[in-house]
């Protein structure tokens, strides 16, 4: 918390807020029945995710004035969804690393992942139906629906070299700003009974969260190992096809165009095939292009907030629109 | 349903509520985006399984006259969960076959399984939401998380050969028992204010789940593999400690206590090995044991329920807790 950046000072400025929620997330990982599950919570939690997600929850209720402690309840089932998506991610991806750590899947096992996983997506449930608000809970059944429908879109699209850019934003819609989307809306709507700054909270979210996911799949071809926690070029020996590559795919001659789908599909991928298909991005400003489109979101962000009144949890807002593209890890 | 078993006869007097319960799961399970999630959820909701859990939810309901139809949206949810819990299942026990057909995780994959169950945990979520009962979703979330929490003490207990019976009650009691008993507790919620009768209906779904468990891991070691629609021994084969391991350890002499932990310990488990099991078993008389104890909660079962007013769906709840004992499959 020594940099200024805008999600640094958010978190200096919400710390107490932040403090009850990591309380009551140690308090609702134990399980007195299972001591497996408190190693493996212990594990991703202590990892030290930047929590964006309940951050920006908290910051959501705090900007519209909200008095009780509820966003604190909101913010750890937040994070309980998203941990339990991590988990499961994982296993889905057979990744190994994570925010530099070796993950639960290769530390422990498979199986142990996606109970742990089932595990916390309960506790999210538990904990939103403590929150007595049944319109947040239909927010947040509704966005795990979404959540879980486009991971195994994602997954059904795997090796698929003909995928178009609407299944592409589908996809990122789905899986990383439906969360984002949510933790604002309901944020607001347990601040506020005015429905048009509840309805910006929702587009803020959502467009911080499509400008997120285009910088980690910008991030993926670009980033540096060191400071992500995790490889680059996941997503190429993944198979799966993110922005930079159906732009490329589109833009790119014939020749190309075979070379990058042959690649894709070559089930044993090197070194040497990152670094053509490097090449080729290289050649139609892809990764330029990626950003340049997480920009179109992050000044949509910046816009679906501007009629909510001046604070300095809303100005931190504001900066962080423009921020997030710049983000390394 | 020619038989004249009481659950054939409680199917056959609330069959329209279950139809409505069909056409309900049928909408749910389909997803616009991901057509890959209804050709697993058609494949497992195809197979034909009893429905025995949404069968005592809604006859929980009926039994205390039942007004309205939100015992259809319970039923169904109960099935989601019970649903998304088996094919996390398949995944965590490698299952090959299940009702006499390939598992999903075998026809599909291990991914698929795991990202479809999320999504029918999730429609469960959405649909309990949608009962407007904020007591049903505080129990149904408890549940979802005693019954994850006990699928990972399960698996920290595969091949512990020091398990006891109190570690072994409390895993048949959450991984099953507690859905039943959610499923009777939450009918009779909806239906009546009647605490003593709602409390009624929990203890009898919760001895019924323990009832029905036991003779589970009875007909794991005697049960005939082509009636059940899946292989005998999975739990030896699995290395899963259950009634009459547990049971025949403690009864055993030194010897064959030893030869059991030997056998259960093995990696690689032969038929000869099962068969060496078996007649230990057989010596101590295991398995009638076995059903000793089920018979048990069968009786708790019934008395749980004297309460209840009697009608024709009542007697029939009764003559289940005498006969789920019989279960062959």
């Amino acid at each position: 918390m020594i940099s200024n950046d805008p999600i640094s000072e958010l978190q200096k400025l919400l710390f107490d807020k932040l403090k009850l929620m990591d309380q009551l997330i140690s308090k609702m990982m134990v399980s007195d029945n299972a001591p497996r599950i408190p190693e493996i919570t212990n594990h991703i939690f202590d990892s030290g995710g930047k929590k964006l997600r309940p951050l920006l929850c908290i910051a959501s209720a705090e900007a519209l004035n909200h008095k009780l402690d509820k966003h604190i309840l909101l913010a750890a089932t937040i994070e309980f969804i998203h941990t339990a998506t991590l988990l499961h991610d994982d296993v889905v991806d057979e990744s190994s690393t994570r925010r530099g750590k070796k993950t639960a899947n290769i530390l422990w096992d498979n199986k142990s992942s996606v109970l742990v996983g089932d595990f916390l997506f309960s506790r999210a449930f538990q904990l939103m139906v403590s929150t007595n608000s049944l319109r947040v809970l239909e927010v947040l059944s509704n966005t795990a629906a979404i959540i879980s429908e486009s991971e195994v879109l994602q997954l059904s699209n795997i090796k698929n070299v003909d995928i178009d850019l609407k299944t592409y934003f589908t996809i990122i819609e789905g899986k990383t700003a439906a969360l984002f989307s949510a933790a604002c809306e309901t944020g607001a709507m347990i601040s506020t009974d005015n429905l048009s700054h509840i309805e910006s909270f929702k587009s803020f979210g959502k467009a911080i969260g499509m400008c997120f996911q285009l910088i980690d799949d910008y991030l993926d071809y670009k980033g540096d190992s060191n400071i992500m926690g995790k490889a680059v070029g996941d997503d190429f020996f993944n198979s799966k096809l993110t922005y930079p590559i159906i732009f490329t795919l589109k833009k790119s001659d014939k020749f190309e165009n075979k070379k990058i789908k042959d690649l894709f599909q070559k089930s044993k991928k090197t070194n040497n095939d990152f670094n053509t298909l490097l090449k080729i991005l290289d050649k139609y400003n892809a990764l330029e292009n990626t950003k340049i489109e997480a920009i179109k979101w992050s000044k949509t962000a910046k816009e679906a907030i501007q009629t909510i009144p001046q604070n300095s949890i809303k100005n931190l807002l504001d900066e962080i629109s423009d921020n997030i593209i710049s983000r390394t890890s």
